[in-house]
């Protein structure tokens, strides 16, 4: 990666944010609780015998996930091209650190035995009907399949396990360098452990619990991977896998979206699409299709990209991602003209955007109001349940 | 209320709030969407051929929800003495509408109908408590209650209205204000429509719901004294029920907290602590210990106001207010040392909160891990929920 000088900084920030975590945690959890303790009357310490000794556990969390995340964006550096020396990275902002956070969450949810259950809700449904119509796990390797917002990779790799060839397709760098860590850097099931938790005070049943380690990854992908090709030698498993970085419309979209953040008329991205046209048997967006500003833009991209024929899988609620977003961007359309478009303001109701995605799909299976977390502590006081629709529906 | 300029202008400004809604709603809800309307293509447009008759519906729900609370700031002005010219008012900030969102929320739970499932959950158990320890309904206007963030006094309103003497407690003038509208100012059973869920975009079943009316009061309070009245003649139904406006600690707390935003040593206060000392039969903490930024604080005051031998009714979550603050504010001790806290920071867990109450409080009941969400919408395709904590205990 070299030239482009804005990728590279947005690139280097974001490592950036994974090697400055430690000293982000400790002012944002630590300090306030120092000062805080020292401002109680000693009566007031006296009832709080533990409170010290907290303190230090918090603190001894947060160096370790500090050596995690250095360590993940010290090793992710080389593998993206970037410098080697994170004096050389680009100062990353409050909200990388909070994105951070999230992808802390995030590895509980795809990588930790603590999301199995959140897991199985949709990938179990997702497993059981692609394992149903591909029975045969040989011939799975010519079934192509995609995932926009695949995030750490953990549904992507998934079906790769169970045969077939699967993209994952990202936007965020924060999720990419992460799943890059997990996937290619993690030496044995539980190799690493990491501290999620601590950054929540609320609903927690106790300090141990708050503060207990989270094991990452719950498998070891590779050696999945070499058992998959043990049973079935012809199966061309380093074949099967990739991710491809950046925005789904960008990427595999039709050629006459409007320009925008996520839509280019760059030359590679246009050769990508183009490369993209009808080839997917199958999309499955998890959890993804309410991260639109514009969804018309998702439902033509699916189309443009999934077969005659093919299908598009969906499981996830519409908490829509910009809903809160004050921003005012410029678009440029087709005929050249320029128009200032709100991030936000086009979030459907289910019932539209069900009426919506008819003009390109048939739905064939749809079950509604599937409860359900995610990222959520199971052994937390409270999260928030999503309702999720779950449908199989073929491309018009 | 004259004399006090701060107090009066952190009243009007909350007035101004309640008498701009309209403008903001259109700001924040409109505007965006007409924007966004205008910046797609013909042929998106063509398929969302019900947006335009959508943003007119939103509009009319803005109007009506605007003539609601344009009502309430004037109506309740002349309630506090405040000056009637709403060009008098201190000006509202951005935060201040976020809170009229709030209380419109809050006005669903607490007297609607769609409210009725989430209060059943924990009023039933506290009902059902009171009622089979006080069986006599005469006697039990000789039964102090106190209720700290009652909110818009539903709670408080349904113990007078089974004969206790009830008084609430409440600090937020968005809250004093709009539960003085509903008890003084509605003459019958659903007098109110407003329209609390146009704010919600995500989680959105179909339009129709996002749009319905919500009714309000979904009792009409003086009807139901009335025959409290006219079933108990000797009941002094008039002087059971009250709402004192302050922060807890500062109307009900002992003589020796550090002085702070919400425990000073006016003269006022003072004296009104000193008559409320050991004064409560029942104080019920219903969603609101997790309001505290010094939770001891809290439950010195508990003891502090309850009677020898009295009990505190709690139900609620733990999710801690201030736990994102970032203000650090100075408080008083009382050797007159000026010591910087941070508004967050000592948000303890459930194992420590039960065992730090357990100092003043006996308990005699204990439920665990109750779920049930606030303010959702029944109908909505997502909500929190928390797992919440019941308990009576006593006095020590």
């Amino acid at each position: 990666m070299n030239g482009d000088n804005e990728e590279y900084n947005a690139l280097t920030r974001v490592l950036n944010a994974y090697y400055l975590y430690e000293d982000y945690a400790r002012k944002e959890l630590l300090s306030p609780r120092r000062l805080k303790w020292k401002s109680l009357t000693q009566e007031e310490q006296s009832l709080l015998p533990w409170f010290p000794e907290y303190l230090q556990v918090l603190e001894h969390c947060i160096k370790l996930n500090g050596e995690f995340t250095r360590n993940l964006a010290t090793t992710v550096a080389n593998d993206w091209g970037a410098s080697s020396d994170p004096s050389q990275w680009a100062q990353c902002g409050y909200e990388d650190y909070d994105k951070v956070k999230y992808v802390f969450k995030q590895m509980l949810r795809e990588w930790s035995e603590d999301g199995h259950e959140e897991r199985d809700v949709s990938f179990n449904r997702i497993f059981q009907y692609l394992e149903t119509k591909y029975p045969n796990v040989v011939e799975r390797q010519h079934v192509k399949i995609l995932i926009p917002g695949s995030g750490l990779g953990r549904l992507n790799f998934e079906l790769v396990k169970r045969g077939f060839w699967c993209q994952g397709n990202e936007f965020s760098y924060h999720m990419l360098l992460a799943s890059n860590f997990l996937l290619n850097h993690s030496y044995t099931r539980n190799h690493y452990s990491i501290f999620p938790l601590i950054h929540n005070f609320s609903n927690q049943l106790n300090r141990s619990l708050q503060t207990r380690p989270i094991f990452i990854p719950d498998l070891h992908n590779q050696t999945e991977l070499i058992n998959l090709q043990t049973e079935f030698p012809s199966i061309p498993v380093g074949e099967l896998m990739s991710i491809a970085s950046g925005s789904f419309t960008d990427l595999y979209g039709p050629d006459d979206l409007s320009i925008s953040d996520h839509y280019s008329k760059d030359q590679n991205a246009s050769e990508f699409r183009l490369q993209n046209a009808n080839q997917f048997d199958i999309v499955i967006t998890h959890f993804f299709m309410d991260t639109a500003s514009n969804v018309i833009e998702y439902l033509k991209t699916l189309n443009h990209t999934i077969k005659q024929g093919g299908e598009w899988i969906n499981f996830g609620p519409l908490l829509w991602h910009f809903e809160d977003a004050e921003d005012v961007v410029e678009i440029i359309k087709q005929d050249g003209t320029k128009v200032p478009t709100p991030v936000k303001g086009l979030e459907l109701t289910n019932q539209d955007f069900l009426e919506l995605a008819q003009n390109w799909f048939e739905f064939k299976h749809h079950e509604k109001q599937i409860e359900v977390g995610y990222s959520s502590d199971p052994k937390g006081l409270g999260g928030w349940k999503y309702k999720c629709d779950y449908w199989i529906a073929t491309k018009k």
